[in-house]
């Protein structure tokens, strides 16, 4: 079992597209990864050995099968098979069974080191011609592991020292799929059999909660059933369109982000999705980053234009636009920027890595003496959206620093302590859970970056601040000093969320489609019991909706029974029924997702109760 | 002088970019052209004469001048010649001077039809190359226009009797322009004198004052003096990038048209501004309109992604990711959707005609039943849109039919009847100014044009509502029928004003870059008289912003009249001075664009007024 390259399958939910979002920072967009329970030494052990029980039980169950590749993963282990026949559920069943008989005959697990040639003749002797495609590409020492004295296979280890180590109740076969031997679709096509283990059967069943869960909350399948966004093959992979639901979710979000920026001090711009190629050859990121920018449109790259895949170019040629003066700084531009970036097609899933993607983006003209005070201001901005919108449970903030030993940065020394200063004293003042990453500044400038781990334990990084000296030095940008000179302003560049799409992703599966009062796209749902009510509900719904509440009234015909388990299933925060009683009385028997029953209420109450929680972000 | 081909030069304000945002109508972009007082033959007559009278003096005074082409245009006309310098400000002058001489002179003009052969012989005899090119282009009969004995060009007419029928006092010489002979850079480059004439030195007044109005108003000119948006020659022409003060501008009439649609039924979504070419080949788009298309993304048209030029697939797929109900329908999806098209650069200007731009885009999939109420309740929240802009004083309709007798149309003859009787019946029930257009349809059903006439007496067309059996066709749309059967729905394209760029240009020439209250990008602009009232000024700013008001507080330091001045030229349709006596009285001394000097009012009272007029779209 080649162990060389182990890979995490969750990985795509915990990269991000935001970096370059806000920087021509050099490296590519950055993989999370924070050492977790489930990747313990330990657990990986049990992984491997039980992969190598599952090769050894397939290949006495299927003789002609040829074991390919098989490495331990974030919650359990794969291992790629040629075998002429797809297995099915039936053979996952018999593997199991034997895997279970081979754990009981307490087989010891043996390693044994071998030199090439040795290795070579005795993979030549078992006619498995993978393995000496695998064992071309190890590096010394070679190491085999036996299970007993009936098989073995090439692998790195560490392994538990017996077979029986494993706990046969903490093992579970989950899924075959099929897959290309060395990824490669044109060489043999391989089945691989997924499994899951742990230490324990307790482990075992938290796991298998949490899959289900995660299925549950996955927000595909809920913005599917709730109606919120769709894709299409012909507009292609990637491109969310916003359904009429799916958008007043993202105007409800932007208003409110839009709220607290304008508040704070923010002028919202609005610049093209396209500019000439020269544009971002100025500001660098042409050189660094064309293979992550769509196609260029026409033949030279004089004449071309490409869409933009970040915006701060484009906030320059506005700033560069007048001579500014002191008195003008700090001069913050913000805008919900829709980018795109030609993302590999097959890594795309859902709203959590897309081609098009809307920032909620904003860059900060500041003077050097401003920036300890604008940095504080806006990570005092961000932490209290993430507070308001309840994700700041399982936050933390990353202080990209400097290596100070490395010499890639540009910058003086000075600026860079002030800036990194700034940022430290920052989140100290607003007592934020951080922790710092020497070396993980980009080469212009130190950043903070924000990273929540969400309710199924995955790890998301959310948007970053960062400081730049860089583009300002790039479009030599300047500004009128309090003293007559002309002087360079310094750059933040801040997108919290790093992309709209991907924190309604992150939303949808935070509160499981349950959105609260002030989110969700419909706040009520009128429910009329007959015929005699439609005119009433219809009447109502309108005086609602005069006073800005989203309401609908439910004109489909169905028993109430019905009504109530639609209302439900779409996840309707507050439920209206109006019966004989309620048109008689002017009130409505409101049932609400967060309360259950609350009973008749006069409706002129019921108004005033949804403006109230409402605009307080809270429960009815 | 070659009049084959008159030119306008205003053709460029009068085309449009909307057609094709909501059709895949196969005409080009329209050029609007409603004939007026100053293409009168009379006038015609004068032009010609004159430009006649202008080339003789030009010979006259630069024997070695040649004359080219001198057609008639808007106001007046030009003339090309190949002269070895270029004509100066004194050159002009001379030109003219000599011109009324020639008038005094009273020559005859003459009319005189010759072959072709006698015409060579006596341009060869002048030594005219330039004029042997035209007389190649010209049909027969040949005729040439003599100013007395002394000189004449080939022409086609027609022509004043006499030189002396022209007035002198009604005529002037304008400007110089380098041009190509043939509009060909590779050609020699010629000198165009730009004159203009009339039949009274009153209308040459009236026409100069319009002239001296259109700079005034000129929105490029007043954009920039106030801040609205600018270009960047790295972003690309045709390309504008809204600056804070004019996204104000755009997000606020945004948000009442949003405010109008959601009212009206409208259901917001959000798109991606590219598709995959397939996407366009199935609307049609790609076939038709690919050269008005920025160019593909990518290698192969499989591939391919393309920047979108409208809306229509988009909203498409929305409506056929579910299968639709009539109980749902009229569906009508709204998108403020920005779309790029790939005009060419020279013919560029402004906000008028831009490469991307913004639609205020709507599509209404109703059931054939619904066509004619929906239409109507489209065209009478445009109607009212278009009042409140205060833009309907010289608005008109145009209902643009098919003709019966070709046979390019599509569609049954019932449902085009159908159709255009909708139109017909929404215009008359509404009062709104209109004519009828025949044979002005799109061959996939008849539409509806709005058409402006500006302040400066020039038109422009806004957007179109047009009725389409086409998309619904090519992209199989459907609904499930009261009946359960399967039906086809019409759609209805409508964007009131095609673009939000070219609406913000025309309101800005309209106000003359004084938006009323409701609009302006700041509202309120508080004055102090001196450093103790600064203070003050920035907590009544503070309390202004806290009702929603767009305040500034003028912290420039400057002494009152200046201050006043400054506010005057950033036409703030609200100033408040505040001095000693107005911080004691808890007052501010008001003074608006609107009404001139409205003295000292407590401040809680202003701020009353203030929200009641910008509420209700009025003054202070």
């Amino acid at each position: 079992m080649n162990m060389r390259s182990p890979k995490l399958p969750f990985v795509l939910a915990k990269q991000t597209n935001s970096p370059m979002s806000v920087s021509i920072s050099p490296e590519q967009p950055e993989k999370i990864y924070l050492p977790r329970s489930s990747e313990s030494k330990e657990l990986q052990k049990i992984r491997h050995t039980a992969s190598h029980v599952m090769a050894m039980a397939v290949q006495k169950l299927f003789p002609q099968a040829q074991v390919t590749i098989g490495p331990w993963i974030e919650n359990g282990f794969y291992y790629d098979f040629d075998n002429p026949e797809p297995f099915t559920e039936k053979d996952l069943k018999a593997i199991q069974k034997e895997m279970v008989k081979i754990i009981n005959r307490k087989l010891p697990v043996i390693r044994e080191e071998i030199n090439r040639e040795e290795a070579t003749n005795r993979i030549k002797e078992i006619n498995e011609p993978y393995k000496l495609e695998i064992l071309e590409g190890i590096t010394e020492p070679i190491t085999i592991y036996h299970l007993g004295q009936e098989w073995w296979d090439l692998c790195a280890g560490p392994h538990l020292e017996n077979t029986s180590d494993l706990n046969p109740k903490a093992i579970e076969l989950e899924s075959v799929a099929g897959a290309y031997w060395r990824g490669d679709e044109t060489k043999a096509q391989l089945q691989r059999i997924y499994a899951t283990a742990w230490e324990t059967p307790e482990q075992l069943a938290e796991y298998k909660r949490r899959k289900e869960e995660a299925l549950r909350r996955d927000h595909r399948k809920l913005g599917k059933e709730l109606g919120l966004f769709i894709f299409s093959d012909e507009v292609g992979p990637g491109l969310p369109l916003w359904t009429p639901k799916g958008t007043v979710l993202r105007s409800t979000l932007e208003n409110f982000l839009q709220q607290e920026q304008v508040k704070g001090g923010y002028l919202p711009v609005v610049t093209p999705h396209i500019g000439r190629v020269e544009l971002f050859k100025i500001s660098g990121h042409w050189q660094k980053y064309k293979e992550d920018l769509f196609p260029m449109m026409g033949e030279t790259e004089d004449e071309g234009f490409v869409l933009k895949a970040m915006n701060c170019p484009f906030h320059v040629q506005i700033y560069k636009s007048e001579l500014r003066s002191y008195r003008e700084l700090p001069m913050r531009l913000a805008e919900f920027g829709t980018v795109y970036r030609y993302e590999q097609s097959g890594e795309l899933g859902g709203l959590t890595r897309v081609r098009g993607f809307t920032q909620d983006d904003a860059h900060l003209f500041v003077t050097p003496e401003q920036l300890d005070s604008e940095f504080l201001k806006v990570v005092d901005l961000i932490f209290s959206v993430i507070k308001r919108l309840k994700l700041d449970n399982n936050f933390k903030a990353r202080l990209s620093f400097r290596d100070q030993t490395s010499d890639k940065y540009i910058g003086s020394d000075e600026a860079w302590e002030k800036a990194q200063g700034a940022i430290r004293r920052a989140v100290e003042k607003l007592g934020m859970a951080h922790f710092e990453g020497i070396g993980e500044a980009a080469f212009y400038g130190p950043k903070l970056d924000f990273i929540v781990r969400d309710a199924l334990d995955r790890e998301w990084q959310l948007g970053t601040v960062q400081v730049d000296y860089n583009l300002p030095e790039r479009f030599d940008l300047e500004y009128v000093a309090d003293d007559g000179t002309r002087k360079r302003p310094v750059m933040i560049h801040r997108a919290p969320f790093g992309s709209l799409e991907r924190l309604i992703g992150i939303l949808i599966e935070e509160y499981a489609g349950d959105f609260p009062l002030w989110l969700a796209p419909v706040q009520v749902r009128l429910l009329p019991v007959g015929d005699a009510q439609r005119d009433f509900t219809v009447e109502v719904a309108s005086i609602m909706r005069s006073h800005g509440i989203r309401v609908e009234a439910d004109n489909s015909n169905e028993r109430l029974g019905k009504l109530i388990r639609n209302a439900e299933k779409d996840k309707i925060p507050v439920m209206a029924v109006v019966g004989a009683k309620e048109v008689e009385a002017n009130s409505l028997s409101i049932r609400t997702r967060a309360s259950g029953e609350l009973g008749s209420i006069p409706i002129t109450e019921v108004i005033e109760k949804l403006i109230d929680a409402i605009a307080n972000y809270g429960n009815f």
